[in-house]
């Protein structure tokens, strides 16, 4: 399998049409505005300009400015919005992600909403970045999961990519992952497997979860097309690779900490999936000063 | 200011009804489920029933119970959800949260996104106790911030609630706070409380931010309700909460750690404000076994 | 209390950003256009432009001129919307409030949706400022109730202070006002006020309803903030003001007349709220001629 | 044409599964409810249950019952709500409309949001009502308007209905309305009435508006079905009605006030159209106790 | 009746702002991109600009231009969309219909959707054309009916205009259409169309079905302005047509075929109305070039 | 590659809970049924019950029988919805499908909706089942395209399986497909290939399309997983079948029609493609009768 952390390609962007974003950020102001702004709208003149700059206040890898910039955008359509970062860039303290500019009462109104969004965006891609650092062997594919907070599944594997990992399937509808509950009612692997092949688009590649080594011999038999090694230890993962010896894609799953990542990595496996890389990312820290 | 670190009371509680949490929970399947399971679909006949259990992985404080209940009951008007723990109570690994009965397909297509839920609230609720029972002082509040993840300002704030510390303002609609930006831009603090005094409804208190002595006393003698010492030391706290000495609320906010905490509370100030309670909480470990 | 019936500050405005008045601006124009407007597409050809204005038929007080700008421009983005008045400004007949031009086809479809807001709105904001101009005392606050049309609660709260009125609450999610029911269900005015006050946010103040002067002083005592008197004479209510002395703010409420306003206004109250302000305002007559 | 003010047929009715209606009410219950009903929240346990009555305060037409209910039905699906009047029922002060029984919590956050649909719709109803008692010539047909709050049209025109008066079209949508712009820009009535009917659907009215007597010849030469007697005053109208002589359906349009409403049926006109049965009703006073 | 297989006037239009477009056009994109384009935004940098033009592939006659155009505008407000062509013409394969030009990746993006809606709807165009085309009798009208795609109501009842044909009643909203089960429920056409008249609009017109000579007389001497034929051989429809006379307008329906439809003109009846207009129609091929 | 056309296995289903599908459903009412049925409403009392069925018209494959069933449980939660017979079955003139019992109004008003839906389902089955049927070699898979209707995607491919043929991609974001504007974009075959491989998730194939033997050559070479044959003749398509020789799946695609279908088959290629089953399907002839 072809591989190799990624590092941003400038293809990847967030698409400004997507419902799905749109709607969050419709709801992420209105549960901050609601019924208005009563500090702002009391005390600051609709007229009053300002101009203001959001500032690393960490070190952090940026991800989600063109959805501050939408976030803007949508409270006021006469703001200007300066990048002076790309995402993925990383940024020390006090850097500059980006210039704003427009009504004052604007810019105070949307600041919360925007930041939330960069401090956790770029807090997923910080926290990825760590891990891809870390690891050594860089054939090896590290990617997330489906353990993503509700509503921000696209924008969460967005992060991912541009902390330089890889995204696994997006959801159930776009990847067949056959886990032991499908197998159960199947009665059996092949008979999932072969099921499963004659129904479904061949444009989907087929990954079995296995837990032991006759499971494993199952799947290659079954011609599976990527086989998820379960709770294995590191000599029952080595064999089970060799036993694969490239007829499937190999993937090893569960809850990997950084001090396993490298174990893992020099058994021999294609890719290592991490709930860590969204659900236990913190948002790093972001603010924005009135210049 | 009354006060007590608060235990579940029985009488807080998640509105089925508020179209915010309803929009979230179709939002989180439409990303995960899209346009069909297609593992599921393919290998599991909707005649098959089956019976789960969602069981801690690590001790927490659970939280979103109910959440839970209406993600699979969105999906499945049938499915049985019978909750054996409620919101609020500390679980330890293996315990049972909740025992679901259904369609076996309805279970696996609920499972990450009911999880996801779960997981995220839980995760803050555990995090937020952990503050809580490190603070000796019981007579300080500690109090969230709006540095929430965007979408779940309401979800968030309740599972602040769950873990026993105290919600600040809502959003920007619901409570006053003037800070340096609004300050400036009415020519002091003076002016910026009395103007607003003049418009704003009288159920709603006034609070305002200060970072030297001088502006403490001007908030004061301006009559504000509450005063958020920012960026201040610890003997600069001590001698504001003097200064004050009861004619107003005193709450200090900023990046409050663990280690800080106690000392912070010894000043004597009325309430704590961290975004970490919201912003930096992992996801706890749980997870859904077909019996 | 600070106070004052207050003039138009500038600082005011209606947030386009809201959802909730989009989606209010977009369901009026379903219901009025739906599968489309018949007679208009028949006979007006997409290319014939036209100039319109909206003119005052009787002396009025407008309000919603950005509400009637966001209509048309929901139907059509290149027609120009020229105000030559601003919200709060008294207008007498045949005074004009705007200027229209564009797709004539555009005009006579937007025309009915978008004079239907300004004639409510209007209307709000004429009925209120009969009862400020009323109103001799001008330390008493007039405010408005919950009793605004669904789906109109922001508007209309706007049209309020347009009129140079003030709001009470927005809903019941940013203030606290203890009505007999809940009092009943705590057992208990203390219990009731002391235990809301050890969990909701410190920014909120708490209002209590009392029927006699025994409750004023359990009030009092429970240190409510502030004290609705409920269908109390106007003997009562000065006694009760006698009694709370400065000590907490005192309301009036119930079904205010005009004759009554200065009766009440005399007894020494802080504030006077009436439903009539906004569920008992007729529409004004404004309508759009095409030049 | 045939006629007469119409009592309850009993088969009028609300559609529940109308998505602008259920809208409404979503909007309705946010706007009130929003981040949470504080009071009741931290006050009254979910597990307590009352009973409470809707009764009538002043003497009225009630209309919208049915909206009442599905108010409460959205918040809690456990309320028992049990009419005893039903829509079109002239209701004394005192006398109960309904009896709700469930969550008491679920009564107190629903309570306002159902009485304000109940009583701007029994508003308009009871207004719609005094127009129709007051008319002596019953052949005579009162309609309402386009003139109606907007997202509220469905409703206000079922209200008129509710009242004893009829509907002129529901929108822009569903009837030809032939206006002086429409004619100038096809240069003339007969212009006008010819190309449209050359397009419209053959199940459409064709209405022409006109101001003399020269157009009322015109229109009745160019066959329009329904006449429309713009500005004139009571002889000029006489004049009409003779001159068409049934040859088509008159209706007499403008500012009608109660006074001049008997003077106006005696001409002898088919329809009389009233903006006022809509945006001139006040809400009618209804509350609800909890027993 | 007046009538007249209808041209593009130039006056008909779809309604940019109407939200049932928007919102079907939002669906389509969502359905087609879902989580992103994955092709596309791994292989297009969205730096890089392209030409397209959409061709005709067979001879047509195309409808939905505005549509395609806003399709684009909404993935990508940057999009030039310059017709070569109008809605209703006639375009030979080879044919440009459009020039679209702006960032490659969205060119891609937008394709496919954007030539669904414009080959159904040129679909129903140019299958209505060829039924016109057919006629003979020009004063005779052919109609469509309510059988169309759900969600696509007011789009293909556009498109059949655009082939030159006519609408039937868009939805059961705005005509009146008694069939024999509303008979069958009033106990006889004269009971029903008695009740109809006295409680529907003025501007609406009544239709009844009617099987036979005797349900035509009583339709008669009810006054239906339209009588639908429903079931009768062509020498029936003859009778009817005889019997009627111009006092009432007729109409048959039914699964009307290109082969009868001749000779159904010539019976007499004013309007022949076909489901088959909409339901069908095949998509005719329209492609994307990118030069 | 696996393969047969298949049969229903009673695995595949609607879901009920997909978003989209009820927002059709929504839609399709609400385009019908608008401001309410005139017609039904005025002559149908609410208390009357009915019994209908709805029957085959023409021999058909039924599909879309819960769409139907949820249509008329969204109009009214009472309805009784009993099938005879299952989406995949073959129904003959006469045949009945569903019989529905319950308030005779929701059944009218419920009608036209619902057919529709099953019109146009059960269209795209039989026209997908008469190409099924046809092919003589099972071992080829027939399958549809993106060429669907815009908001009926996840519906039409459900059709598809029904009549028993298989899936294509489900949109831009499930499969990867290289068409030439993405290889030109990257410069080659083999570089488009390499980069995609290095980021797109590892559970999707790659599939390219190419035009003549060199491309195949190419493609084979950068180990494209399945092989698009464009615009190729039959001699072309075996050469390159001959070539491929098992490396890759193997698909063509185009204007496939009914003629070509089992020569295409004898190419040995492992997919034929074919937008006609979706995009040319007509309504079959269902109706609804009332008992």
């Amino acid at each position: 399998m072809e591989n190799n952390q990624k590092n941003n390609q400038g293809t990847d962007n967030i698409h400004e049409a997507m419902p799905g974003i749109q709607k969050l950020i419709e709801m992420a102001l209105m549960e901050d505005i609601g019924s208005g702004d009563i500090t702002t709208d009391n005390l600051v003149s609709p007229d009053k300009t300002g101009k203001g700059i959001i500032v690393a206040k960490e070190p952090l890898v940026i991800a989600g400015i063109d959805i501050a910039h939408q976030v803007f955008a949508h409270l006021d359509g006469d703001i200007s919005f300066r990048p002076s970062a790309s995402d993925g860039d990383f940024l020390n303290p006090g850097d500059t992600a980006v210039e704003i500019e427009g009504r004052l009462c604007s810019l105070l109104k949307g600041e919360r909403t925007a930041l939330n969004f960069l401090q956790h965006l770029s807090g997923v891609a910080t926290h990825v970045k760590s891990f891809v650092d870390l690891l050594e062997n860089k054939t090896v594919r590290l990617v997330d999961t489906r353990k993503t907070t509700p509503g921000w599944r696209v924008l969460e594997k967005y992060a991912v990519r541009i902390g330089g990992a890889f995204n696994h399937r997006s959801g159930l509808f776009d990847g067949v992952l056959i886990k032991d509950n499908h197998i159960k009612a199947c009665g059996g692997i092949t008979k999932a497997v072969t099921k499963i092949k004659k129904n479904v688009s061949h444009l989907v590649k087929i990954e079995v979860e296995v837990t032991d080594e006759d499971e494993v011999k199952e799947a290659l038999k079954a011609k599976a097309d990527v086989i998820m090694l379960d709770n294995m230890d590191l000599k029952e993962i080595r064999e089970a690779v060799k036993l694969i010896s490239g007829k499937a894609v190999v993937e090893v799953s569960g809850m990997v900490t950084k001090k396993e990542l490298n174990a893992l990595a020099e058994t021999g496996v294609d890719i290592i999936s991490a709930g860590a890389l969204t659900h236990s990312a913190k948002a790093v820290d972001l603010s924005m000063r009135i210049l």
